[in-house]
């Protein structure tokens, strides 16, 4: 794999086409942060190199898109941009994804071209794998580990996959198809790393869908919107809320019908996930409520041992008063 | 109360020192973020009105703080920093502070002026109050809702407390103690709030101290340090972490010897916390094992409540696709 970094040589940046890099032309269909993001990526590093046709539902991004010059065409329907596309990016959450592959094996079939190829940016992989491949769709899956909180073609950043793990899911695909879409995150600055749909959901239930749940499943916990009455004890703890908890509840702001997909499409991986740490907050009870009283000791060797985890070369730690969390 | 806007008047600024608002001595035990970040903004804000002695074990904060003009003596022991002070601030975790107003009661008690009350800033209160009063200290609880990960007087900053709530705990405290321990915290830029040391570890329970075992805990989940082996997945799936997962550990990083402080001071209200985590990741479990498979809409429906407890007054949303936790 080659490392692109995010300045580029003007030889990097303006490989010629030939006969190992030809043209491409791209269709991102859906078109939020990332399909802009990819989008932007291409205008800026790949120049000339990339066409992109993008379509979404509502059409603003993709007018706003080709306005400032991002994309060569706002396609008014998926067909007219998926015609001629060498690649087919599905650029949206997971059930929406699941849609798009149907209307592809369906409607749209006829205006992909014969050699083109789909991928996805979708959060979750197996269910989409699965199912191009049931439809017998010429799929590489596909997934750059980058976002934020901000949505919509206004959030758009060029820079949003640079140096950062853009996973490919060849999952027994042809090397020439498999190729072409590493191809297409290297465009963009993403750096591909192969691992199967299964290994990927595994992984995004640990570090991303998880802390999705508990970001929600701390709200619930504490403003009692599950009960039946409202915790009384709610906003007088709102009006104290500073960083920690902003932190903590910045991924429960996300779009709830993302987050949806996400768990319908990744739910057994999930599951074991949030047992995990139904059993690790079990470990945090039993030294609350030890007999005679919490133990300090033990308590900071479990958060030391977490954070050492985290900060795996620890600097001497000289005045370390008064950090509230 | 009076709110003080970051920007002074100069007549704001250079309160006349009168009956009403005699020039005031602060002595502060303990001088990391918090501590430091005290001195800073009296330096800076109250000019001549306040001076300023610190101490700390290490000793180089306060060394740094007389050097750059922040404080006025840098003690080399605490009876020399509290000799003569009106207000003595306890700026430690919450176990240092308990230690502390034992020595205050005992060794320094000689020191201390025959009218000078003492406050604190750690994160806990019950178990502080409850001590001071057992020790026939005058104290008055205090606890600035506002921190930042990094610590120590380098991490300073005279901005830290403007417009946070500065809770006061007065629990039948004299109205003169008070008063004083609440023109500390305006001088400093914040905003006092009374409570009751019970209401505010209750609060601080569910927006501070819960967030801060969950972020522990779901680390814990993740990478298998609580199993007897190593979770073989964490590897893999460290590698693709992006800023979700940044979020929600960032209070884990946290100082270990704090977070056992504040679990082992405020340890009822927080078992009770984690009971009602316990309790809300069920939920999710049983939406994620729905016989049949989960729900997409139930799902939605379940993080849009969530979502409309952080964000009230939600923008209508227009694009919605492609954002990645």
């Amino acid at each position: 794999m080659v490392r692109c970094g995010v300045i580029l040589s003007p030889v990097q940046r303006g490989q010629t086409p030939g006969p190992d890099n030809p043209p491409m032309r791209v269709a991102i269909l859906g078109f939020g942060l990332i399909g802009g993001s990819i989008a932007r990526a291409l205008a800026l590093r790949a120049g000339g190199d990339w066409s992109v046709a993008a379509w979404s539902p509502g059409g603003d991004g993709p007018r706003a898109a080709a306005a400032d010059g991002s994309i060569d065409l706002a396609a008014p329907d998926p067909g007219k941009a998926v015609a001629g596309a060498d690649v087919v990016v599905l650029a949206a959450p997971p059930l929406a994804c699941l849609d798009l592959l149907e209307s592809l094996a369906g409607p749209l079939r006829d205006s992909l071209s014969q050699d083109a190829i789909v991928t996805d940016v979708a959060s979750t992989k197996r269910r989409i794998v699965e199912r191009a491949a049931a439809l017998g769709l010429p799929f590489v899956g596909g997934h750059p580990m980058a976002g934020r909180e901000s949505t919509g073609y206004g959030a758009a950043d060029a820079a949003l996959f640079a140096e950062r793990p853009w996973v490919i899911c060849a999952d027994g695909a042809p090397a020439k198809r498999v190729n072409l879409v590493e191809r297409l995150a290297r465009a963009t600055g993403g750096r591909p790393v192969r691992m199967s749909a299964e290994a990927h959901d595994a992984a995004v239930a640990a570090i991303s869908h998880l802390p999705l749940v508990v970001s929600a499943a701390l709200v619930e916990a504490v403003s009692g919107i599950r009960g039946t009455e409202p915790d009384p004890d709610w906003p007088a703890a709102r009006a104290l809320a500073a960083s920690g908890w902003r932190d903590m509840t910045r991924l429960a702001q996300g779009d709830p019908a993302m987050g949806a997909g996400i768990a319908a499409t990744n739910e057994d991986a999930l599951a074991s996930r949030v047992r995990a740490l139904r059993s690790a907050l079990g470990g945090w009870l039993e030294e609350l409520e030890r007999r005679g009283g919490p133990d300090p000791a033990r308590l900071e060797a479990r958060f030391a041992a977490v954070r050492a985890v985290l900060v795996p070369d620890e600097p001497a730690a000289d005045e370390r008063l008064s950090n509230d969390p």
